[in-house]
């Protein structure tokens, strides 16, 4: 058995990327260190980040760091988890065939975070908030669509339990997770889609009811969906409410159905 | 021997995303097919984007496909190419190194593409060019300098010849191809950092030099950048010219030093 824990280094407060690691280690129940999260561990993550530990400098958070090797990048962070926590299939077409959904749900995750911050992420949304409503518009009527439709083909493709395999791989757990975190941002979007993706629903729902999942999902490890992070709810850049009617109403603001935070 | 030749999958008339498979394919003397440049190819790319092939959907050209296997993502590609051509280590730690290094380029190779569409894809760049102006001021001031010096100091932290290993991985020709996508789209933001990173300027040149890829970019098999693809030649998103002088001249447009194709 492993002793020593795997060390997530990743930004405290938000779920972002570092949520898709989180869920696979506490699926696989293996031990590990949210460092930044806890005393004297944002001062950690930034030396490493200013290339005082070993390995490769990460770019940015999140990383894990494994002794002396530092991987960072959510998706090569998986890959190499994956096969550590049984969380992957040992073959090599089944490998590539993960990383390669897993890539596509991380460009989803780009375009997410992007929708509210096209400009730069170095600006405040309230600086670019017009192109974000531009930028909105093409992301839940086009891209969003286009996503999940494609995840929900392949997921069907695969009888419609996993995405990879017959059993649950890292690729379902960030499924889930961007299910999830496009309720949250884009519930109205979401309600229209939803007839659309029912296999990718289901797959939520029995993800979130995995034993080790749920305890997680309801202990304070696991961070809220929130403004600070890459799934913000803006219920500008949602698309209009169900009671809307008309298609023209699709180009005004959408009702705040919910506070902003 | 391998006998069937690989195929690869890509829009033709831009190197774009493809590059980066086809430079892997074409250092290691690899056999393979550009499927879409090829009489009747786009309708067989057109095909297998539709559903109509083996393996999983691609989401996206590029994708690469070996006997029934597609692999799409331009990431899990050369991750599962490159240990076929030899052009990555055997051990996990080089192998998640790579695929980290490989997926921050990715990340540079995004945002390359949304400084001239920062809205949509879907729109043309004159309908958002008021929004790339102010996206490429990010990109050319703060995001280039950041991933480049990182890429800089990763190499340096290496010995400055390879960035993973001993030998020339498939790293090195993204590096490769990244450094000449970006001097061609903003030569002038490239001329001002070209002392901030003189070990990825040798490793271009290195790379260029090398028999075969010299053999290939001598070929008609080499696509030259131009004002399809994700790396453009637009002078009024890179940095003035030299000769502007003033920290000021960079709010302005810059002189247009080349003509727009």
């Amino acid at each position: 058995m492993r002793q020593a824990p795997y060390e997530l280094y990743y930004w405290p407060g938000i779920p972002g990327r570092g949520e898709f690691v989180r869920l696979a280690l506490e699926e696989a129940g293996a031990p590990y260190v949210d460092v930044a999260r806890m005393p004297g561990g944002m001062r950690a993550m930034a030396s490493l980040l200013r290339g005082e530990g070993t390995g490769l400098v990460p770019f940015a958070p999140p990383f894990l760091k494994d002794g002396d090797l530092v991987v960072a990048q959510t998706a090569a962070i998986l890959a190499y988890l994956a096969p550590r926590l049984n969380l992957v299939p040992e073959d090599d077409p089944s490998r590539a065939e993960a990383l390669q959904i897993q890539l596509t749900i991380a460009d989803l995750v780009t375009e997410a975070h992007d929708v509210h911050h096209p400009i730069a992420s170095s600006l405040y949304y309230e600086d670019q908030r017009t192109a974000a409503k531009k930028r909105a518009e093409s992301f839940t009527k086009e891209r969003v669509p286009k996503f999940l439709g494609w995840l929900e083909r392949v997921l069907g493709g695969r009888g419609g339990v996993h995405f990879i395999g017959d059993s649950l791989s890292y690729v379902d757990l960030s499924a889930f997770q961007i299910v999830g975190g496009l309720s949250y941002a884009f519930p109205n979007v979401m309600a229209r889609l939803a007839r659309r993706i029912p296999l990718l629903l289901a797959l939520h729902d029995r993800v979130a009811g995995r034993p080790r999942v749920a305890a997680y999902l309801a202990s304070d490890r696991r961070l809220k969906f929130n403004e600070e992070g890459i799934f913000r709810h803006y219920p500008e850049l949602d698309a209009p409410g169900s009671h809307s009617g008309s298609a023209a109403a699709s180009r005004r603001s959408a009702p705040v159905k919910r506070a902003r935070k």
